[in-house]
């Protein structure tokens, strides 16, 4: 039997449980926003998987992974990714498909921190140009072979600087340029916490998200006969659990209460810090380092909200900060290259600079996004729409719908025989028959 | 290593996965009716995977793969379905796993068109008839290597015609012989549209079916070695990306704003549209035939309105019309035989006269199991059950209880010791510990 | 090829498969209890998930499979599990990741029982507990294959006895000892039903662990090349579809309603009846096993209210009787060495033994556990926390938030500065952008 057959069930199972992450970042985003816009984030979420998808197979793909140009942007494969002639035995369609499922992360990343606030037309705009070009540029750089990060020899195996880093802080500037929610900031500096709505369903999220996590680390061998996988899927499992033990005694310790949004943040976090050094640190390397994950997204929630920045679920803590340390964590802990294991500190400063990179493009990438829609289709939804919810401002619908009230979206409303010249004869038969 | 042992975990793992369909209907489905009757599909899903598939294990496979009579049926296997001798290097085991999937998924579809107003008694029976007959049957027709439709040399991969097709037209059948819900249209022959009652958990179940759908399309390869596998996959995730982005523009563009109803459809109904295909047409051709779908669940949706038939949840227009559409797609965009792709026209007419087959063969199936329902437990339920809810009528208890109350089916209504002659000596030890 | 590449991919995906069954006991807990407790039971999960996963990494698993002392305990492996010598062919880090899953299983397995009423800091201790050690002693008689229960040729293969049926008395005892929740049984001795708060949630978490123990079945073959594996898949399909339909027809009967709670209770009861036997019973075995699962898991919801222990979700019921059913039924039902299909009532014997032993152990292990907290930080919730619900209590937050309040929780609470030493300049620019 042929090595390429076992590689593409592992590559197309891993990638439908990436691409299942999907539902854990609705579902979490959901939960963690308030009522009234747990509709909106929803709808987020599907943008990303229909139009960031179309959008990244199309052009994204080729920028990302085409025929390098200066070590800097790929300039092949548009609408063709198919054609990529990948030196692993697997077919081209599995990896295709595989990158989407990372390039949408990157954009649902974003799209948390950005929650409760944005034009909808503004973030389909958004979720477009961050497929198209924000996330597969900084990705040629570090994951096309040819990119001059990638030459630098830096390594990120999964993506905590790829994705989750970049991600976090095109989130950051984003959210900053948004402005945070009314009501989120006092007058004297001191920030409101606008409690989840949804805590059962913030962590139905979670549960999806990590479980999507082992194949988005252990998928990211591409290749079956690598034989760290299982030694990756193992660390992914121990980082996520220190990190969440790691922020539930310290919310149990300074609050003097387990809170459920720092410890499901807590296991996030520790998850995007050993994304980058999975296939490259130990088993005891990747609980430390889940836990200092679990500790950072405390503090970074806390520094975020003294930069008066409004980040509704966390993201930028969660995926902004902890993927930055889990980028710089591999120059410390990588078994045949850290510091802490051989005392050269030449990977980890490569690992430094490509972190510092990312950051930096990440807040011009999200500023150019952010201008990109002020001057099109407009930035932030108006104060009407923040104070009605963007649920019925958008989608006019609530989310959660306890009385049988009729929509304000009659189907009629729509007229069917103007538009389709057919004309349906009327039904005058019985309609309740039994 | 044998292929055998790869196609048995490939297989296995893509049976779950179909199966874990099951819960994304009863999240979709529990989202999209009213609180009342949330319970009530919830129980009905389960009756699927309980009486469906033992019906479907017992009698179902043999009418369905049992040795062929005349074209039309099985006639073995009946009790003993891995008996089966299959021609490909599989245990039969498996291949009976999966195909339980593909049997409760027609069912499901149903189950969602026929939502807050039929006799629960009514819908164990139904599930049982379909399993054991209606679905197997044209399920031989086309499935069956013997079956008249095969011979013919109709394609449908994975079900848009055999599943989908025959799934939404006994749904439409049996929506129609049902009527509507009480206060759905109105005397002057408009339609008011029920709110859906929880858009996150709808959501949740489309995410779910998504994530399913990879398996059941990828999955019928039911070999590993097939090495369209891949392609497979990354057709079924363009085919939903441009399903859902199409229903996503034109509600944006008709009602001005973004349904999510019609968007979660536009998705589902861009998979079910790639579902014969997804082996046979190229991926620019996938986003095509997704597109597709998703501009026409719109329209049928207004269709089914027009005549006067009530889906709750849409199945009639996202399974039935699409499923026409993917079974016919296939005579036009099959890179092989397609009409677009070689001037020729004759898979395009199997394709027309097979999905004019299913059609009618759901809406007759249909019918049968309405009338046979009518005759012995009761169609539809009570004005009193319907105006209270299913849930409470024939569960007793409802979806989302915030109060804490007591339920009315206490647990020593039930007299314990008459029924199992064990005597109980009363507890006077103290109750509350700690 | 050869076979360990895919053992790893089988048993990582199994592995990430069972692990993903913690989301549904998480969702399926939240829904079974009151509103008022729904997060609590979602944070006892996390626990597992965190605490409990690093502590049977550091000591369990060494228990559980270190070099044996007089069949009893193991010995070694603790710290660096991945250092265990496997006769098969599978990366050691599989193996424990494997494990991992299940050693959580059996601590949200207790979660359950106890919910409502216990001490959140004596939940962490429990977690830790049966992690480090009750869980893998009884587990190291029966899976190591130096124990004592193993040598005397007990049979059990996935779990029903060693997960399953200890976790359920480990359940009993400590919700005995813990005492029922406050207004659960009258002076009378009659028994009150608390309404479960949200079916549709907990429906979902049973489709999750349904889709989990295809894995967590199969999977335990640890080894792709065993040709059971696609026989034990579909056994675990027909036995949970027979427990479902049993518990449904039985409730149909007995209250005149098809009652959730009770199908899905017995769904579960089949799949864990046949988790000991799935790869040695036939598939009309499996039926009945299941069947009679889903029986006894009524009859023993209602023998533990008789006993005045207060279980919200049943599961003592469905783990703790049906595990110690399915235990036995192996010795009944074995194809090679059953007393129903051979007459031979030997491995009968065994099975009952061992059955006996872990109710024992659960029993003990439950009390001592119970001890320890009671000792330590308290093992009950106070009168005045169980009154205002657990949630709000221990973590400050309710599961369902629609009004748009401010938690007891605000991040400024925490003095940043205080705690870092970081200075963070005061940022007067323009907060609402666009």
């Amino acid at each position: 039997m042929e090595l390429i057959y076992l590689n593409t069930v592992w590559i197309v199972i891993a990638a439908a449980m990436v691409l299942f992450m999907e539902g854990g970042f609705s579902l979490l985003e959901a939960g963690f926003v308030r009522t009234k816009n747990a509709v909106n984030v929803t709808m987020k979420i599907f943008v990303d998987l229909t139009v960031g998808v179309l959008a990244f197979w199309l052009v994204g793909f080729g920028i990302m992974y085409g025929q390098d140009a200066f070590g800097l942007i790929g300039t092949t494969l548009f609408g063709s990714p198919e054609k990529i002639a990948l030196s692993i035995e697997l077919p081209s369609a599995a990896y295709v498909l595989f990158q989407i499922g990372f390039a949408v992360a990157c954009i649902s990343i974003v799209s948390g921190a950005v929650a409760e606030r944005m034009n909808f037309k503004a973030y389909v705009l958004t979720a477009a140009l961050i497929c198209l070009i924000i996330y597969p540029l900084s990705g040629h750089w570090i994951w096309n072979s040819d990119g001059w990060l990638a030459q630098l020899g830096m390594k990120d195996f999964a993506g905590s600087a790829t994705i989750h880093a970049v991600g976090g802080f095109i989130a950051f500037a984003m959210a900053k340029l948004l402005g945070p929610r009314n009501g989120r900031f006092n007058s004297d500096g001191s920030a409101n916490v606008f409690a989840p709505s949804n805590i059962p369903l913030a962590s139905a999220g979670a549960f999806i998200l990590w479980f999507g996590w082992f194949a988005f680390n252990a998928g990211s061998t591409l290749d079956a006969s690598n034989t760290s996988l299982a030694s990756i899927a193992l660390n992914t499992m121990l980082a996520g659990a220190s990190g969440g033990t790691a922020a539930l005694f310290m919310t149990l310790k300074k609050f003097g209460k387990a809170d459920p949004s720092m410890t499901i943040n807590g296991v996030l976090a520790g998850l995007v810090a050993i994304t980058a050094g999975c296939a490259f640190v130990s088993h005891l390397s990747a609980i430390v380092i889940g836990a200092i994950g679990g500790l950072i997204v405390i503090f970074a929630t806390l520094l975020v909200d003294q930069l008066k920045v409004d980040d509704p679920v966390g993201a930028v803590a969660v995926h902004g900060f902890t993927g930055v340390f889990g980028t710089i964590a591999v120059g410390l802990f990588d078994t045949s290259e850290g510091l802490f294991m051989t005392g050269n500190a030449s990977l980890l400063l490569i690992q430094v600079l490509g972190a510092a990179v990312v950051v930096v493009w990440g807040l011009v990438g999200g500023t150019i996004v952010a201008k990109v829609c002020e001057k099109t289709v407009g930035f932030r939804a108006s104060e009407r729409e923040e104070e009605e919810g963007l649920d019925m401002s958008y989608h006019g619908i609530p989310a959660y719908n306890e009385l049988e009230r009729f929509t304000d979206l009659p189907s009629n409303l729509y007229d069917f025989e103007e538009t389709t010249g057919i004309t349906v004869a009327p039904d005058d038969t019985k309609e309740n028959a039994g």
